[in-house]
C-alpha cells in the first residue's frame, strides 16, 4: 500500500506484524485477530468466531484495555517536509531511521504549499484557508524563491569542500526528508487522535489520514472502532 | 519454533516483523536484510550483496548505532515461573499480555528445581549447585507439600464462593503463568546482554538461552555479531 | 508524606522535581509553576498570575497537551503486597527499585484481607464486598494459615542451606514487599486513571487513592483539573 | 548553573530530583546518596558512609545495574540550532517542551560555525577542522547571507498576513529553538556517550560536554564513574 501525500511525499506501508495478506469473506483480518488472540491469554483462550471477537475488540478499546493493540506492529516507509517530521519524532513509542544530512547530500526537493492560510483568529496556534488568489501567488513565489537560494548555497557549500554536516544547516525546513518508523497500533491510534484533530497543522493531518486508510485496511474493526471513539468525543 | 523450558514451561516464536521464511542460500534472512535497508534509509539505498550487508551490520552494532535493530520485532509466548515473570516485566521496552488470576482460574501448575543449589559465596544475590542428594530431595518434598497444600486452599476459598483476585493471593510465586511479549531485536539483545548473564538467576538464565536460539535463526548475521560483542567484554 | 495503606503497607512521598515547599496563599505551588513554565517555552514566557496560570493549565490539560505535566517528576516508597506490586509494574514509564529476594530475606508479613469479596456479575474480574460475617471468617482463617505455613516452610529451607532465589519461590503472592517508584505527573495521572478506576482490584485502588491525595498537596491544580476530566467522562 | 554555548547558546539546568544544595566536605551529594538509597531499598538498607557507598555506586555501574541511576532526574533548558535540537530529540526517554513556530515569531537568531570543516576521510558522515582560513570566510559568508534573506523572507511572508505554521517552513535549519529536556541520570548517561563521541557532530559535543560539567558538580562519584567507564573502552 502507498499513498501519494503534499503531491512529493508518500506514506508507503513496508511491512506489519502479523504481515498483511488479503482477508477473507466473513473472517478477521490477522491484524484484528492478533488482538483477539493477546487478549485471550488473560483468559487463556484464542479466536471464537466474527461477532465475539468483534465484540471483544469494541469492549478492549472502550474500556482502555490497550495493551492488546500493542501486539500489532505496523512499519512505515515515509517521505515528508522536515517540519512535519519533527512533529512526528515527538512520538517516542516509535522506531525511527532518517535519512542524515551528515551522510548523504540532501536532494533539491521542497514542499510548497498550494494554499496561503492565516492565523486562525479562534485558535491562535493554527491557520485557515483564505480565498485570496494573489496572496497564495505571492506566497508560493517567495517561498520558492527562497528554497532556491537556499539549496544553491548549501551546493555551494559542498562544491568548496565544506562538511556536508555543516553546509546543509542552510537549508529550510521544507525540505524533504525520508524515513521509516515503526510503532505499534496502539501508538498508531494516539498518532491519529492527536495528528487528525483539527489543531494539528494541515500538512500533518494530510499524512495521519493516509495511515488511518491502511490501518483500516490492515484492522479493519480495531480501525473502526478507534475511530467512532473520536467521534463521541 | 517452540523450546521447551523447566521441563513445563515454553517460548514459542509467534510471529516476527518481518515474519520467518525459510533463508535462501547465500542471501539474507528477512530480518538481517530488514536492518540493513532501515540503516540505508540513511544513505538513501538499499540491500547491495551478502558480504557488503553483513559488514555493515557489524559495524552498526560495534559503533552502537542501535536504531536500525529495532526495525525488527519479535513475539514470544511464554510459559514460567511467576518469579521468572516478574523479573522478566521489568524489561519495560516490552508489550505484554499475561493470564490473569482475577479472569481465569490458574492451573495447578508449579515449578520444582531440579537441583538445590546453595549460596554463592562471591556473588551474594545468586547461588551455585550442590551436589548433595539428600538435601535436593528434601527441599523438592517441601517445595511440592507447601504448594499442593497453598493450592488446595486457592480451591477451598473459590469453592466456598471467594472471587478469584482475592483467592489466588495465596498461591506461591513458583505458579506457572503465561504471557505473550514483543520486543524490538535491539531490546531482546539488551534482555539476552543481562539474562544470559551468569548473575543472572539460572531459571531465568534458561529462558534467555531458548530465546537466543530463536534470535539467531531469525537474524543471524545480527544474531551472531550481538554474540560476538558479549564474548569480547 | 506518608500514608497507611491496607494497615501494614504504605505511601511515602520520597521527593519530586520540583521539591515540595508549602505553598503560598494565592501564589502557585512550584510543581503547578513547573507545569506554566515548560508549556510557556512553547511561547517563550514564564509565569502571568495565578488566574491566567490556571487558565492554561485546564487548557493543556482539556486540549490533551500532555508534554508539560511530564516537567513535574514523582518518587514514592511504597510498600504493598506482591500482587499489587505487579499490577504497579505493568506502568513501564515509571522507574522502580525494588527489594529483591535473592539479596535479602523477606520479612514475614503478609496481607489479610478485611473482608471476603464474591464474583461481581457483571465485570467478570472484579469482585464485590460482602455481609457474610462467616464466609470473612473462613476466609481470613484459611489465608492465615497458609501464608504461615508457606513461611514456615521457606525458613526451613533457608536453615537447610538453599539459597534465598529458590527457597522464595515458596512464598505467597500476598507477601508485602517494598520498591521506589518514579514517574512524571502525566504518567501518574494515566495510572491513577486506571487505577482509580471501579474495574481495578480493590487493593490496587486504596494505593492510588492515597496518591491521589498527595498529588493534590503537591500540584493542585493540575490535580483537580485531572480529576474533573474523570468526572466528565 | 548555566553555560554558553556556541556563543549563542546555552545549558541551563533548571531543577534536579533531588534538588541541588552545596554538597558537605565528606559527604555524598543529595544526588549519589539517592542511587544508594535506591540501590538499598534492594537490600532494605539506606547510607552506610562515604567510602562504603561510593564502593557500591562503583559496582552497580559496572555491573549495568542502572535502575537506581534512573532515581536522579535532571532537568535543563537549552537553547541550540534545530539541526542539534533534532539530533537531540532522537533520545526518546526524556520530555520536551520547545517553542514553537505554530504560536510564537521565531527571533533572528542563527548559528554561524567559527571554522570550515571538511569531509573525514575515514568517518564519512563526520568532518575536521580545516586551516583554510578563506575557506572559513568565504562560509560564513554565505551561510550569514543565505539565512539573512530566509529570514527576510519568513518577516515579508508574516507581514503578508501568511499564518507563521506556514511562513516559518523557510526559515534554515541553524535557528536558535529552545526547549526544557527532562531526563534520568541513567538516561543524560547514555546520551552523553553517545554525544561526547568522536563521531558525534561538533556542535553536538558542545552541548554534550557543558551537560557532562553540570552532571560531575550534581552527582560527583556517578558521573566520574560514568567518566571512567568511557575510558576503558
Amino acid at each position: 500500500m502507498e499513498a501519494k501525500v503534499l503531491s512529493q511525499g508518500f506514506v508507503r506501508l513496508v511491512d506489519s506484524l502479523p504481515a498483511y495478506v488479503d482477508p477473507k469473506e466473513g473472517k478477521l483480518t490477522d491484524a484484528d485477530a492478533a488482538i483477539v488472540q493477546a487478549a485471550r491469554v488473560s483468559y487463556g483462550k484464542g479466536l471464537k468466531g466474527y461477532e465475539q471477537d468483534k465484540k471483544l475488540i469494541k469492549y478492549l478499546w472502550s474500556h482502555e484495555h490497550t495493551s492488546p493493540f500493542e501486539q500489532v506492529i505496523v512499519k512505515f516507509h515515509i517521505s515528508c517536509p522536515i517540519f512535519v517530521a519533527r512533529q512526528w519524532m515527538r512520538h517516542r513509542t516509535g522506531s525511527y531511521n532518517e535519512l542524515s544530512g551528515r551522510y548523504s547530500v540532501i536532494p533539491n526537493k521542497w514542499y510548497i504549499p498550494t494554499h496561503a492560510r492565516v492565523p486562525d483568529s479562534i485558535n491562535k496556534q493554527s491557520s485557515v484557508d483564505t480565498n485570496n488568489d494573489l496572496l497564495t501567488q505571492t506566497m508560493i513565489e517567495k517561498i520558492n524563491d527562497c528554497c532556491k537560494r537556499a539549496y544553491e548555497t548549501y551546493k555551494q557549500l559542498l562544491d568548496l569542500g565544506i562538511s556536508r554536516e555543516q553546509a546543509r544547516m542552510v537549508l529550510p525546513q521544507n525540505m524533504f526528508t525520508e524515513f521509516y518508523v515503526t510503532m505499534s497500533l496502539r501508538n498508531w491510534f494516539h498518532f491519529l487522535k492527536l495528528r487528525l484533530d483539527d489543531g494539528a497543522q494541515y500538512e500533518m493531518r494530510e499524512y495521519a489520514k493516509a495511515i488511518l486508510e491502511m490501518l483500516k485496511a490492515l484492522a479493519p474493526i480495531a480501525t473502526t472502532t478507534f475511530v467512532e471513539s473520536l467521534e463521541k468525543k
